[in-house]
């Protein structure tokens, strides 16, 4: 008879994204939480993983939350959360981070498996299509143990964006994205909508149009404006919701970039899809009926995936 | 300078969804509560108020909740909600409530506005698009903040089976009706869906038909099963999830029973369509393109509807 | 690899206790629910539980809940809740509930056991003292995993009054008991805080020996004002709590039944004693110093409770 | 009749702690946030402010949030919390912070009651007890609603330790603290519990005086690890429990910096006491009767805050 013991979640890399991860996971009492950096990062590691547990009697929540360099601290870990690698800074590329990412990942993933063989593994880290695929190939886990975040966050951007248009709550805003992350994303403007109702018939073409450019560089956007940093609080946020999903099982179904064995007519590559994600990490992924615009964006973001995964 | 003071909400009605409706807006912290009813079951009232209010500390929500059967204790409410009226009862037709719910309506309405004549007022008394009716000639109140609840509940269970059909998270069903509560109740499918996919590409017409079907007898099927009474927990989360809107000014879209000045043809009556509701109670209706099978629907809904009100 | 799972609870007894129970665990997503009761009860344990589960897209919870008389469908339970047995009425001791219930306790735990060997079980029939222990003979599960409830909701009603009392939120307001339920409660008042500041400094002492003679009279207060029925707000809240406390192994400082084997003087049998309950149950019990007040108090307290043994 | 707004909370300073308390204030719907600060940093401002707009819809939360630097946009606030001035840097006294920050609350003031004359203001910037106080000069409020923040942080932090000790919950740990912030805190170790336990009884004196040591030293703790900032997680818990205090009328038990006139023997100074705090600000100030030891230490962190005004 063994005692019910609290989830584990480690989270990689304590920059903003991954710190405020840690915080919103905690504050969701997913469970315990260990927020890992390399050596050189260790003591603001530390610091920030203090620093939140101690809102922890203010905010009511109970989570441990340590802060360390050393991965033997993320043992027995039920998800891994990476968001390590450098950012993306004013004007650069998301494929001028590819080398380094890829390396990172690596490294960061040889080090989860070891201590973690059974964990599911999310990954931020951009290009994080190709980051996903660099991942799922140094694991060595089933495909549907390794999940790459963007569409979560690219549906959240929209779906701000419409309410702000229309005055409504963010509630009841639905999105839908596929492909890849940023300029990229194929909108699904026909699958999305406000209460049930088709935006479609709620705002005209051109401000929809408008609001669909808004939410491709919406990295940028956030980018422009920190000037030093790119965004972390709604990334974070989308993060958490799907560690949220594994560790209660809710089979949420939520946009995520999967390991695709010919689904879409794609093969051995990651790409933003509509999936059920739940205890088993992606149990499913829908296939649905393209139309032949949207089958061309598909396949653009395809080919840019595969472009950037020739570099790895 | 006056201080900031705590919402206000009353509940007329201690039956099963009024105390539940009490309860859940209690856990919310939306405000203080008053539960009223009539004097023959004013300790009940209280004995029900002094319980959920001894389960505060332990939830850790700060509400006041008085149990009374005076209707001066809730003067300067901003909500009041409506779940008085004598119960469906297996093999009842909502019809046959109608005339003794009605006399209930006025009488309890002229208390309402007596004490609070600024409130929203939300009516859940069967056959709610008539009660609302009667409502809204009593309070003297204009149309947007006597509001009628049906539509959220029968989404509600539109969603719990598409859910349950699908294995997936409740979160991600969308659900979408029409018209009047049960039997007269117009889904519209094409505007349901599930992560954002048509309903109708996921499940067989077949299922899909008798999942609407089982929708539009969900009160009947838990009227069946309790034997003795009629469903009171989803119906207060409905009740609650419209206080919560208006309180907080959350501006959602919610398919409410609304007072119809000429919106899909209809004049002068309550009917359910969609809305934003918020602060300001109604602050849109929105007017949708109907198919011809779901304007068939609709029209039978209003007559239905008409036939009711012929008996107030 | 296996997936992650829910957490599975079952609440034996649907009357409003066990049904609210579930309700409240569902709304915290502790885990998915099962709701038994005797195969005479099964269409209106059927009923509240799809009731509830119908309000789930609503309050935003994803949680199976299953109303059933088949106890093969509570197998593979974490924690099982017994609220069953039959309920004080107007003028009965608790004493009288003891055959009946004793019965009942143990042909419920052979059930439980017998598809659930691993759960941790929480009483919260009364007299619950004698009751936990009839469980516990039965079950053979180790003493941490037999606990009963009557502290939890003697100190929320000991808040409650406290908090109303100085017009301060209730999650300021600390209270602390030994001993039995209602009338054998050992309230701790130099244990008991607002804001850290004693009562004793904050009420005069007739004051506080009302709203101590209150909290003992507490669920007699509320059965004299129901006329028909005994509390459950604040029973299922505190039965919530400390499931929560188990499945997120939260390690809380409640009072809880605990079996005794020397503690405070007293072995073989169940009394309410300072404990921490976490992912193990009881994971420690505290053993405080008493004044001689108090060690009377407690002795007068064991004294009742063995008097109620014998007749097991 | 007027339609229910929700509150308005403006954050001055939008920085780390600044930016935290806006994102906590939004995920409890306290009300619309706006996040002001110097147009020097309009655009992170408002970049921050867009990237958790942009996580509401995750997090399923409705709350305008607004970056700007002009004051016109905070119009009507409720609840204005100061974050605003230097922060401490590593080797720095928080004395030498004490010109610079005094200026800043002059200018930052004078512009928040312009366009907010009702409000009430929460002062985070250090040394706490004097920018109250230069606050207080500027703002022409009366006394309840010009507070400042500092022992819900201290208390935090000690509540941490003291959980971490024992492997207990938070939430079952109670703190208490006068005076003021840091190593001037005085630690009430009569009036701290677990459980309603005394710290005492639970933890050797040895182990209980480091606790307290390093709870005296916890801001300084943070920044050396952090090496390049302060702590910002637990301060904007902080702030933001006071700020829901408020809004929501809750009258919480929390030690406050508030404006003594004789209190304690101190007049015309602000010095952190234990206090009630609701829809009126502070509501109460509870004067306790205090050992000589404590009354020593008060005495020496009223002079320290004495000799920090001198310099305003």
């Amino acid at each position: 008879m063994t005692p019910i013991k609290r989830r584990k979640i480690t989270v990689v890399g304590s920059g903003f994204t991954g710190a405020t991860s840690a915080l919103m996971a905690a504050q969701k009492e997913l469970g315990d939480i260990v927020l890992v950096d390399i050596p050189d990062n260790e003591d603001p590691t530390k610091g920030k993983a203090l620093d939140m547990l101690e809102a922890s009697p203010v905010q009511g929540f109970d989570a441990k939350i340590k802060g360390t360099s050393d991965y033997a601290d993320t043992a027995g870990s039920d998800v891994v959360v990476i968001t390590a690698g450098i950012p993306r800074k004013p004007g650069m590329s998301r494929d001028d981070l590819i080398s380094t990412n890829a390396g990172i990942m690596k490294s960061v993933t040889k080090e989860i498996v070891k201590y973690s063989p059974d964990c599911f593994i999310i990954v931020l880290t951009n290009p994080v299509d190709a980051m996903s695929y660099a991942v799922f190939q140094e694991a060595g886990l089933p495909k549907n143990r390794v999940i790459g975040q963007s569409g979560v966050l690219d549906t959240a951007r929209f779906r701000t964006f419409i309410a702000e248009e229309l005055d409504v709550s963010v509630e009841d805003v639905q999105g839908f994205v596929l492909g890849g992350h940023g300029d990229d994303m194929v909108p699904m403007l026909r699958y999305s909508s406000v209460g049930g109702i088709p935006v479609q018939k709620l705002i005209p073409k051109d401000r929809l149009d408008s609001i669909v450019e808004r939410t491709r560089k919406g990295g940028g956007e956030i980018v422009g404006l920190l000037k030093n940093g790119s965004a972390y609080y709604a990334p974070a946020a989308a993060i958490v919701q799907m560690v949220e999903a594994i560790v209660k099982d809710k089979k949420r179904i939520l946009p995520t970039i999967a390991y695709l064995e010919g689904e879409y007519g794609y093969t051995d590559m990651y790409l933003g899809v509509p999936t059920i994600i739940g205890g088993n990490g992606i149990e499913k992924i829908f296939e649905l009926d393209l139309l032949d615009e949207e089958r061309e964006q598909l396949d653009k973001s395809a080919d840019s995936v595969k472009n950037v995964m020739k570099s790895l």
